[in-house]
Formats: structure tokens, sequence, C-alpha cells
């Protein structure tokens, strides 16, 4: 991991008719705005086995899973003899009513939440996938991306597959479908058949799979509430439905759940663990843990580190709302500078809201976050947050704090550079529009308007995380983004598949 | 053909209190007034090739097709590019808006509307059905029933193929994707290995193809409007957007549209023409054209000639609407009887209907239809309707006729009698359910409540329907659900399958 | 009665590029397909007193009302206490679910559905109003018009009233509530004081009132149900929930219901019958009766009559779908000319569809209505209708069957020419656009592109409407929309109100 | 003021089989959970004088007044000739669409949002209610409660008035609508006739009046964009549309604007300045301004005297989301110990969302609000809330932090003990119910299972809100809930009214 320069200071442009302000604030294609949507989630599992209500179970584990996909969701049940299931776009509140969940029934159940990829949020390629084939049902939910999906899915295709959906998911129900195994040998098979990083939920009639890949890229954890198990893309969702929390699932393994209980096998040996850093920088929810460590104490010691590699005097610390709170608070307690709600987000906001024109934003609407001026008027601002992407987001929210009377703003990054895209399940834009894949950190802090730039290092970033892998040198963390080590091979001699493939 | 008793005359049971009456006159499971749901629709297909703005032609095609099918239906359209398509439950000016009219762009197109089947009425069977496959994309849309599908898609599954939906069109879809050949002989061979009554439109990238089984079970015929071609289950629907039909697709036939142009293919020799019966008697519009014959002139010479063969005087004549309002003008104009409106169909009726309680029907309450007092009372009535099934939604006309004051009820129905169940696309019960399979007409009768009762003869019906195939005995109909003589084998060592499998 | 010349024949123009044809056929504005809105409908009203289930009474009483107005629709119900109730906009079976049923409890009820009226469809103005005032809650829905309300509310205005709806029940409200009297009284003063065609359903807790103006104008009837009373403008309603029809209820006559049953009493003494004639031509369903005469019967002898009163011959007849099917029936069953489905309408057409675009139209898009070329093609055929407003309508219907093939279309309107606006709750345009008001016979037949045309004469209505006011020179009519002869004063010195005021 | 014991400390019960915890978690009858439904809101208002797009600033200005009234919205836009208008159930973002905002044309407007108050959500009271009168079109809006509401009520409905909601906001049209003044004069006799405390936006087809309580009891602040006149019951709202803050509306002022600019009048004196105490504590966004004084900077003192007036050693401290967080903020770091995110709150959570049944809430399913087990196990915890109305909440908090593992439990509350309901305008259960009315603070303590207990003397609570009125006693507030001080009249000789009027 090379040392590279991560912090710059110089005084900003404090205009601000910047020439980037009306450019991209909103995206008039999708009818987004954008600043809360520089990174992508990669969707959420839910699964039971062996509770009578398994379906209100996962209405509520997905519903505390729905920060990891607000797109669509769904869930599938099995009573022993056929598949139930219901799939929607939407909220998992508005996609299950009464009506529905009362149709849900059965003690064995996977769900799954989902965001929207560009221009492929069809109905058809919500979650879970569901199948007929030679043994009965299929059901399956995944949280990931199969960096050899296109090969295989080329294959399967000269070979008479036909396919539905967009979803990496499918190429592994044919891959099951094709075997003459039996349906546990076969999931093997197709899981040590390829390549990438994800988290596996597979029912049959009879039995429930657990997978994670080989180096545990994406989270899925398992709990215990009563006799019944629970699994979930996070800690949350368990804590949610009353379950405690047993294990993560390990690299390489597969569980299996069925009348004879459940058998913890493997379908490969693991390799070195590498789960995703931006789950800690960015993306699960601050009440989960992964690998043994809090979300919201690791964000808080990001925070502090942050102020120790790279303090600035100033006289309020914020956050930019809601996921680096923590980071701040750390902030704030490591260096006593106050800290305070200087931006506010609009809990309000969501898809069907509509967009001020370009002209009410030009005169100053602005929806979902504001700077509070009653709290920054004439500060020196340290601003925290998480990751910078293209730039253009926390350009804008500098402006905001700006516009609101802030003297000087400080921004403190939590993560290091974001320069290369992700692989594994995490919707990134292209390496060109990478503003740290292309900028050095003056530039950069020049671009957003601030008086000075910091990023975390890697170190700091890898002490901060802490837990169970907390020896290992890369702490257990795929860092890929920053570093451009990824853990997988990514030559297939064809097009390898970046994002999100659930 | 055996000449069977089709006409009874006995003193009827004027008394209201039938055991029947309350039985199954609702079907509280599905929330149906089941009074019109004698016989279910089969689906209806529309595609267009050719035209800039082939989804809006879709659009009031697929609107005067709905009366075979009001439970789903969907578009797609091939832009040369790619397909935009869009699917849905419900009408189909409830599934289309405006913004989804805007995004399917293209020149041509397949649209589908669907009836529910028992139990599966799942939007994932909505069609078309679009696939991957190593060609590119495929979509198919489907009207009718493939009697071997179980058994070919039992091959598939034991060969590694995988199925989303209960639907034959997958199966269809499997079987072309398997093939080594280019798509026109794979769907050649697709076709030749399937056994049943069907209709299809196999839409690719660059090519629509069009197929009628070998027998012409189910209608699809073909029009021109301008340079662009249109295929329609009716020909109503050629009419309601301005093109000219040309012909019917005859049996056995493929045809093939794409850059060269319209080639006539076949994929088998044609065999003896068999189109479905009931199409003349019952499913179509009497506004479209089967074969060279109107079909609101065929039903009228269906009255005429049950006129001549089962004479009944009376002061009346009325029609069951709406699919026997030209029977019986023609059986009115053959008896010089007057025709009259004794019975109203309340036209707002419709899914989301509250049915009344039990308490309230008791007490009186009726919705769908309702005898006009005003023009019943008093009066001895030829009540003309097109079909028995079961038996329970005629004995409830016939009392609500007497309820409204007929002195007598006749009841003359403009098919023989329906014993059989067709595994050609119609949605029949098990012939243990098929009053005219299970009791003579004497028994029909009385169980009825009618005055007398008789049906049409095979042989009337035949001369009625007229048309091309005049000359054929069977005037190129199937009457397999009235004389058991199914047009195709139907032994397959195993389980066959009834019903419709759009 | 002045005797005018109301039949005309000449060579029709059989170019079907008519000048008027692609201008108004559609009205882009409301996005409507005024092909059937010639006249709109009124409004119409449903009432129970003493029925444990009101609600339920008033749903399907309702929903066989629901051709008086299609666009919004109310309950309100007492139990004795409290009012409960709900409105909204759109179909019965659309607006009340049973949710909102289960909440409608109460034994005494009435219900409204409306008709929109041009740019003021809110639903602020959906009936039943509720209003609270001095002695308790008060819900009023009306079928009508008040003509002299504009004046009565200017007055109440000015001495401090304040409005929340356009409705002219507002008016009848305040004048109502402003009354030191009981509310039977205080009822009868503003029925006094009002000037117009209605039928009023007043409630209070413990209280139905019924009205009807002093002509008669608009149609209100009673039926029984066991013990309970029920009143429906239309008596189909009433069969419909299996109640006796009574009778009409009389001019200047109030019915008072409460715990002391049912007293028969009166605001005013009765003035010259005069029950609206479109009642009788096109607006009530065939299977109700007014005055004692069923609407089939009375529209089949309007079809002989004129068979009589302008005989042409030809070689079908078919009529416009759905008002003037008993008409058509009737002039063949007087002229041995067979009567046939020339004419077919859409049954799904409704308010969500989209309408073809205008260069479609032009390439020959229909929706609505089809003539039926199977049946047309060839033939001279006698076009049966009810009236005709603007001509624009009948214009098309002549060249939709040219299209098909027509070789002569005779036009037969079963009424005389319609030259004077409505100010008893029909919509009407101005004077200066019904085509009778402003062209000769000669001209209309020209403008509609017919080979003949022929109304029926004034007598020849009087003589089929027949009933009980059949010995009365006007049969107890109001025609004042064909020969100008109001049965009210029209005079207030300022503006008078056309048109619709529920 | 007495001074009162507000703090307690001894011992809790630890166990989690407490009485109260299935008692009334949630409403079932309400389908609500009511673990933040401790106070309701009391609507709020937003107005736009002089902007081309008044609709849409109004549209964003009430999604950003969205928290004090989620259930229904509407606004009213004058366009100089007529009112445009639409309201419906809902939030901002669900009722209104873009067509609906296309049809907003005008330059005026007024809006509104409103909470549920207790079985009375119906449309009908959505504001801004709509009235014609002598004069023309007129529109009210209001935030508040008039005490004397139902005595004027009556004294209208004696003399004829008649009403169709049960808002404060109709009294005042019909006070208005029978004067015999202008509608400035009017509406100034019409204030100075009720009592209560409110804010009022009036609006006529060339006017609006902008009005508040004699003691401004309601918050309504006035802004500047450009040449246009906001205002807004928050300032967060201006600051949301770009416009600046001016002023608050003070006690009895009437501003009108028209098009001879701004004029600002009276219609009473000025009384004591007495805003409501609960805008301060937990209503109003941090984001607001109120006299002068940011609401976060506010609460940061309530949190930093907290830990003045009761501090007690703990190892973290944590505020119930969303309101009490910048209080915690101010409690830690007034002493030290850390703040952190120990409760959760799911966003997602919202009127569609499917309750727990019991049976899963036993087993420990919790949605909208969880506590952190990684941040609370084993530490002794400060948990700050801004009041505490019957306790139920506040135990269900303590206890899901004492599953979560924290060894204590030390709850304080930002304010002084609730005992009194609200007249002005907040819906507040009865005395019998306040649980600070009926038991001591140990009591209080015991009951909701805490370690200990403090509240905010209101000593403490003055000094924190700081602001212009710094310097009177009371600090310019209502404390009415607190000390029994009402600022007006309650005594009507009749029924006074509690909660919201609006």
């Amino acid at each position: 991991m090379s040392h590279e320069i991560t912090s710059a200071k110089f005084a900003s442009d404090k205009s601000l008719s910047h020439p980037l302000w009306s450019g991209d604030f909103y995206n008039e294609g999708t009818g987004k705005d954008d600043i809360f949507d520089t990174l992508k989630e990669e969707c959420g599992v839910f699964g039971v086995y062996g509770h009578s209500d398994a379906a209100s179970l996962s209405y509520y584990g997905l519903h505390s899973l729905q920060h990891r996909g607000e797109e669509s969701c769904g869930m599938c049940v099995a009573d022993g003899k056929e598949f139930n299931y219901h799939r929607g776009m939407g909220l998992v509140k508005e996609v299950f009513d009464k009506d529905k969940m009362a149709s849900l029934v059965g003690n064995m159940s996977i769900g799954h939440v989902r965001y929207s990829t560009s221009g492929d949020s069809r109905l058809a390629n919500a979650q879970p996938l569901i199948f007929k084939y030679r043994d009965g049902d299929l059901a399956i939910a995944t949280n990931g991306n199969i960096v050899n999906a296109p090969q295989i899915r080329h294959e399967l295709e000269q070979s008479g597959s036909i396919f539905q959906t967009t979803s990496d998911t499918e190429v592994v129900a044919h891959l099951i479908a094709r075997s003459s195994k039996n349906v546990v040998e076969a999931a093997k098979d197709a899981l040590a058949r390829i390549v990438g990083g994800y988290a596996f939920l597979i029912m049959t009639n009879d039995k429930l799979l657990v997978a994670s890949d080989p180096h545990g890229l994406r989270p899925i954890t398992m709990g215990k509430l009563g006799d019944s198990y629970i699994f979930s893309s996070e800690s949350c969702a368990l804590e949610t439905v009353g379950a405690e929390l047993l294990r993560d699932i390990q690299p390489g393994e597969l569980l299996i759940l069925d009348k004879d209980g459940l058998k913890e096998d493997r379908y490969t040996e693991p390799q070195r663990k590498a789960l995703c850093a931006m789950e800690y920088i960015y993306f699960a929810r601050p009440d989960s843990d992964l690998n043994g460590s809090n979300l919201h104490a690791s964000r808080k010691r990001m925070g502090s580190r942050m102020a120790l590699e790279s303090f600035v005097d100033a006289d309020i610390v914020t956050g930019v709302p809601d996921s680096s709170i923590s980071a701040a608070i750390g902030y704030a307690e490591q260096t006593g500078i106050p800290y305070e709600l200087g931006l506010i987000k609009n809990k309000y906001t969501g898809r069907t809201f509509i967009q001020p024109s370009q002209e009410l934003r030009e005169k100053g609407v602005k929806m979902k976050l504001s700077a509070v001026r009653g709290v920054v008027e004439g500060q020196r601002v340290v601003m925290i947050d998480d990751s910078i992407v293209r730039g253009t987001t926390c350009l804008r929210i500098v402006n905001l704090l700006r516009e609101a009377g802030a003297t000087e703003v400080h921004v403190r990054i939590t993560s290091p550079p974001f320069k290369n895209p992700c692989y594994y399940g995490i919707d990134t834009p292209d390496r060109k529009e990478l503003i740290a894949s292309n900028k050095t950190v003056e530039e950069i802090c020049r671009e957003i308007n601030a008086d000075s730039l910091a990023f975390l290092s890697p170190e700091g970033l890898i002490s901060a995380v802490g837990g169970d892998n907390a020896n290992d040198p890369s702490g257990g963390l795929c860092l890929a983004c920053f570093n451009n080590d990824y853990p997988t091979t990514l030559d297939f001699g064809g097009e390898e598949k970046a994002g999100c493939g659930c």
C-alpha cells in the first residue's frame, strides 16, 4: 500500500457562482437528486428457517435492511409443498400489505431488497428469483456481483439456455439445474464455478442454503430466535426481530438447513478475508455489527483517527447526514471542538418527490439537505463526510455551508481517496469519473471549494475498523477501491462485470 | 356424429326455492359472480410489423380483444436494437398509461391479453414472455394450449432447464433456444414437436414469426395497414386500427416477416381444418369475421335454425346478453315472435365490485343481470342462450325471468349439449361437472326449471356457421366438446393437459 | 305546437373527406371522445328509510343508477346519533370498498351519483352535501336544477352566507338553516322559494324528506322492501335491490319519514305534470318504468311510430348503441326490415382510456363505436338514433357506416328536433350550437351526410310514451327542448341558470 | 411559579416483565405505534405573495413543514381571477403530482399541512378551506385553536349558519362573511371576537392577510424572496425556498398584502408574549429560528442546563431521536460524558407499515426505535428525552436500553413536568392521563423503570430558550402546560375547547 498525500489546505474560492453548481446537481434524466446517491447500495438479503411465521419475520427483517435497497423487494416462503411469493417495486411497507402477508404461509423463507442500477429497474429483476426445475421449486436471493457471469452466461446460452432477467442469480440457477447431482452438491459446483463477491440464499421445497464468497466480500450474518435460524446481510435486522447474533458466515462456507438441522459445510477453502471496507465506512447501519465490531463505534474511531491525522482548528464539527454523524461525533470528541447539527436532511423526501426546476434551484430552493444558518453562520466548520466519488456532491454541501454563513469549511473524509471501481456489488462510476483517480488532493480541495481537505489514511481506516481481523495487516478488508488490490482475478479473456448483479 | 334427443318439454317447477339457488350463484372464494363465467376465454394476441407507432396500434388492437382476457395484458416492442416492454395485471386501459406508452418505441410489436385460470393469475405469467438467448432477444405471445407440454417440460427439466412460469410459451422458448439452427428453423422444429391448438406470435430483434396449429384450432388473422402487417386473434381488432383483413392464417402455416418482407412458409402439412366451434357460438365479437363468415350473421343463422328445429309458441324472444343477442334476433325474425330486451346486463360491474351478502341475495338483490319486469311480466318467454355448462347459471336466469313475472320460460341453446372438456385453450370444468355429460335433456330441463329446453343440432350448427368451409362435413370446425372427436391425439403416456396454456 | 317539416331526403355526399370529420370528433381538452356525450346526464339519487343495512342497499341502488352519473358518487348514512358518510371521484365500485362500507352504519341513508359538468368536477361538489346546523346534522342529495339559484344565492351572500360548493343543494341548505321553523316546515318554505326541476332527498338525524318539483320534471320513485322504504331516480334500482315499485312521487309532494312512519304531505299545489321527455327518449334505463310505462316498450313504440311516419325502404335497421336499440327493434318489427347489429360499442372504454392521436384517427383508428363490415357492407341501412344535438356525432356515425360499405344511410331520430336549452338539469349546449335551432331538416341531412333524415313528430312521441298521462295533450311531458314551452317562469330579472345544479 | 422537586433517584426494577410493557405499546385501533406520538403536532401554514410560481414555492415550503402535519395537506393559489386549489390525504409528495401542480397557477397562495386529531381525519377538514361569499372567493389556513369556537359556532347556528367542517377556520369565515365591512375590517372584527392561540393566513382574490393571536402563542414568520413575501410557521421553510427571514409576526398583528404592497396593521393591542414552549422543546425543526433563537442551539442549552441541574455520572449520553438529539449533545458537551447513538430510529416506518402482532412483539420484534447493543451493552446510560406525557413511551425506551444491556438508565427530561392540557393547538390527553399531574417524580421514576429521573426546571428552560424575550421573566413563553398559567381566559360559561382546531 503506497503512502500518498491525503490532505491539502489552501484558500478556497468563496464565490458561489462555481461552474459546477448548476451542472449536475440534479439528475433530470432519473428524476433524482443525486446529492446522496454517490454510491449505490448493493442489495440486502434475509432468510428464516424453522419459524411458523417466517413471512412476518422477513417483513420486519427486510424493513430493517431497507437502506440497502429501496427500489424493489420480495420474499418467497416455503410451506413444505409449494412456494408462496410476492415481489414488487417500492419499499417493503408499500409492496406488502395485510392481504399479501396473509398469503405468505410457511416456515422457511428468503427475502430481498434491491437498489436500482441504471436503466434496469424492471420488476422482472426483483428478487427472490423463482424457478421450476427437475427436482421441484428453487428460489434464490443474492447480494453482490459475479465477475465472470457474462462468460458463464454466454456458455449457457450457447448450449441452449434462455434467460428472463439480467441478474447474476439466474446464472447460478441454471448451473444448479443443469447438474446431475443433488441440489447441495450442485450448488457447491455452481459456487465453485463463479468468481466474485456475494452472499447467497438458496431455497428448495425442503432446504435452505446459505453461502458466502471465498473472501467474504459481502456481509452475511447468522442469528438464532428460539429454535429457528435467521440470516441477514446485517445484524441490525437480527436485533429487530429479537434474534441473537451467532456469527458471520465465513468465506467459502455453505450452510445447509433441512429436517436434519443445521449442517456447516463449505464449497471451497477460505481465502484471505476481504470484507468490503465501504460497508464499514458508509453502507451498513450504525446499529449493525460486522466481524465483531459495532459500526457506530468503528465510525467514531474513524473520526477520532481523522482528528489525529489531520487536525484543523475550527469552531464547530458537523457531519453529512446520515452516514457521517458517528464519525463527526468522534472527531468532535477527540478534538474538543463542539459537534453541531450544521446540516439537516429532510426525512420526507423520496421517490415521488417533485424536484425543483432549474430556475428555482438557481434561486436557492433546496430540498434534501439544508445547512442550518443559526448554527453555521460566522463559524469555522469542520465538515465530516465518508467519501468523495465524483466530487460534485461534496462541492454542493460545502457551498450550502458557505451560503449559510460559514467562514471556513474544512472537509475531512473518513476514507482514503476512492480511485477504483468495484467489481463486487457496489455501483460505482467509471474510473474516469472518480475524481480521486484523476486529481491530486490539492486539486480536489479546490474543486470542492473547501478551505482544506484531508482523507483518512488506509492504516487509519484499518485501525479504526478493529474487530475480529484487527491483527490482519489489511484488517480483513477489501480496499481495492482505494488501493487497486482486488482479491479475485478480474481476467476472463472477455468482458468482466463491474457493479451489482443482484 | 350420433343423433341425440336435444329437446324436452314438461311442466316446470315454478317455485323459486330451488335447492341450487343459493348454492353456487356466487363464488365467494374468487369474489366473482360467475353468472357470466360459464366458459373462460383463452387469451388474445395482436402483432404489428413495420409501423412506426407499433405500440399505439397494439394498444387499440388489444383493447378490441379485451373480451378475450381481462386479467392481465402486455406488449413488447422491438426497435431494432432492444426490446421495450410492459406487462401488468388489469385491463389494457389500466395497465398502460401515457408514460408507459411513450417508452414503448419501435416498429414491430407483439401483445397479449390473458384470462385468469384458476389459482394462477400471477403477474409472472403475463405475456408476452421475454427471454434472452444465444442469438439475442426473444418474445412470445400465445393463444391456446399445448397438450403435450407436460411431457416436453419434463424432458427439458431432466436435461437441466429451469422454468419461471407455468405457461406453455416457455416450453417453446426452450425448444427454440436449444436448437443449433437459426431461429426460423428452430421454430419450425419446435412447432413440429408440440401438439395442441394454438396461435403463436414470436418476435426476435429483427423478425416476426406467426404460426397456427396444424388444425387451425385457434383463430389468427392477417391484415394490412398501408405497408405494415397486422395480426390479430380476431378481425374486429383489424377493423379498429383501420387495417384491411387479408386472410386467416392457415393450419400449419408459419409466416416470417423481416427486412425481406413477408414470407409465407409452413412447418407442417395442413391437417383437417378444425376451428373451435365455441369461437362462433360464444367467444368472438359479433363484429369479427372468422373464415369468411361474420359472427353476428352466423349467430343469427343459429337462431333461425333453432327456430326451425325447435319452434315453440310464445309472446316474446329474449337473448342472454351479450353473446346471445344475435341468435335471439335470428330466432325472432324466423318466427315472427317479437324480440325484446327481457334481460339487461349492468355494464359497470367488474373486478372491484363488492358482491351482495348471502342475506341480501336471498332478499332479492341482483347485480349483473336483471329481468325487465315491464317487458316480461305475464309473457311466455323464449330465452336464447349459447350454451349450458354446469346448468346453474341457466337456472338462475330462468328464475330471474319467473320472478319478473314470466308465465312460461322456454330455453333454446344455440349449440349442441356440451359434454367433453377442451384441450385446446378453453378453461372447461371436469366432465363430471358438465351437466350434459351426466343428464338427459329432460333432466336438464327440469334442473334449470324451464318449461321446455332444446339444443341446436350439430348439423344445424354447421350449416349456420357457413363461411369458407361450408362444404366440409364438419364445417371446418372442432366439435370435440360436443361429439368427443378430438382432432389431435391426446395419448402421451402421461398426463395430458386440458384448459389454457397461455 | 307548430307543425314543422321533420324529414328530408336527397343525394348525400358520400365522400368521406367531410370538413367536419377531423374537427371535433375528439375533445382533446377533456381527454374525452364525445361520440356518446351528446347530452350530459343530470345525476341520480337513492334513499333508504328503515333498513338495517341501508348502506349496502344504497351501494347496489347507486350502482344501478350509475348511467346517470359516472364522475363522482357518495352516500351518507344516519345511525340515529350521527352521520357516517363517504364521497369520492369515480364509479360506485371504485369509490366504495369493503372497509368504507363497513364504516357506513345506520338504517337511513341518501346517496348520489353525479355527472361532471364542464370544468367543475371537483370533489367538493360530490353529493350528498353534509352540513351542521342549529338542529344537528343535515344531508342533501339532489337531481336537477334550480333556475333561480343565482338570485337566491346572491341574496344569501349579501346577508353573510358563505358557500363551499357551486351546487344548488347548498342554497337549499342555507334556506332551511336560516328558518326559525322546524326542519319540515323550513324545507317546505325553502322548496316553495325555489323554481326549477328537481328531486330532493333531505336527511336529518331522525327524518328523511323526499320532494319533487311542482311539475314533476325530474323522476323520483318510491318502493317498498319489507318494512323499509326505498326512493330512487329510476325504478330499475328498486328492482335491483328487490324492492316493489309503489309509485312515482307526485309534483309538489313532500314525503316525510320518521319514527311515526310515512307521512304524505305537500309543499305546494301540483302544477301541470311535465316529466322530462328526454328521460323517455334517452336517459333512463330500458328496464325502468316511468309514470307506469316501461322504457324499453316506450322506445319500441317510438321506433314503430317512426316507421309509420317516415318509412324508407332499406335492407337492414340498426340502432346506435345503447340508447337506440329498443327503438330500432320497434322500427324493424313495424317494417319487417331485419334488425341487425350494424354498430358495436366497445364496453371497456372509460375514463382512463388513452385516445388515439389525430394522425391515427385520420388513418382510421376508432375506439368506442365500430360499424360491422360483415353486416353493413353493400346494404341500405336505416340508422336509428335518439336525438341530434350538434350534429357532429351523427355525421361520424353515418360516416362509419359508409366506410364499412353501407350503400345508403337513412337516419331516423326518435325525437323531434332539439332546439332549446334545458333549464331543469340536462347539460345542453347553447342554442347557437344546437343544429336544429339553426338549420332546416334538409340542411341537417346534408350536414350529417345522410341519404335521408327524419325526426319523430311531437305527437308521435307523446303517443309512444303512453303511461299514466296518455290523455294529457302533452302526455304529461316537458317538451321545452323541442317546442320552447317551458313549464316554469325563466324570468328573474337577472341571470337564469341552465344546465345541472347537482 | 412554584419550585417543585423535579428529580428522583432510586434502584429501578430491572426486570423486563413490567406490567405496562404489553399493554399499550401499540395502538391497535389506529394502527399506529405511538412510540413517537406522545404529543400531536398542531399543523403548519405557508403563504406566498407576489411570486409567479407561488405554487412551487408552496410545495417546497409545505414539504419543509411536513413534520408539523403528515395527515393531509393542501394549497390554494389565486391568479387574480379565481382560485385554483387542491387538497388531499397524505404527505405533500403524495398529494401533489406534476399534473396537479401544473393546474395551480397564480402568484399568491396559501397552504397547509395538518395532523390528524382523533377520529376526525376526514378530507373535508383538509385546509385551506375555500368559500364563496358576497365579495368573491375566500381561502383560510390556520395553525392553532380557538378556545371560544364552540360558543361562536352555537351563536352562528342559531342565526342560521350551516357548517361543513369541524374546523375553527369555518367559524372565522362566517364571521367575516356576515360583516358588512370590507374584508380587512371584517377580519379585524372577527379576530377580535375569537380567543385562543393561532396563526391565520386569509386570502381573497386580491389580498393576503396574515395574523397572529394577541399573545403570539403559535409561531408565524415573514421572509422575503426577491420582491415577494413569504410566510411560514417556521423559518426552516423560508430557508428551503431561499427566502431571507425578516421577522416573526407580532402578537395582535395583522399584515395586509395587496397591490399597494405590505401594510403592517394590527387588530388589537399586543398582550404579553407567550409563544408555546413546546415549540422550543419538541415541535419545531432544529434548523428553524424562533424569536431570534435557533432551535438546535436552544435545545443544546437545555441539555447543558440539565447537566448543571441534575448531573449524574455515567458512561454515555444518548438522545431519543429525533427531537432530543440536540439536547443530548449539549448534555454530553457540558459533562464530558461521550455522546453516542444508543438509540436508532427506522426512517422508513410510516403510515402503511404493518405493525407486528402481539405475539411477535412479545418475542422482541421492534420496529420504529432500536437500542444499539454494540453501543449500550454494559454501559451506564444517560437518556435525554424532551417530555413525558403518559409515561408509557418513556418506559418502553428505558426497557429497550436495558434489553440491549445498559446497566443503568438515567432519564433526563429537558422540560418541566407536563401537567396541564393545551388549549392552543396541541393535542394533549386529559389531565388524568398526564402522569406528572398524578404522580410525584419518584413515582414516575419507578413507573418508567429508570435508575434516576430529573426534569429541567422552568427557570432552566427559560434561560436556555434565550432569544428576543430573554429579559421577560417568563421568557416570552406560554408555560401553561407546566405551570397552569394560561395566557387567555378559558371561562366561556360553556364548553371550552382544548386541542387543535385546524
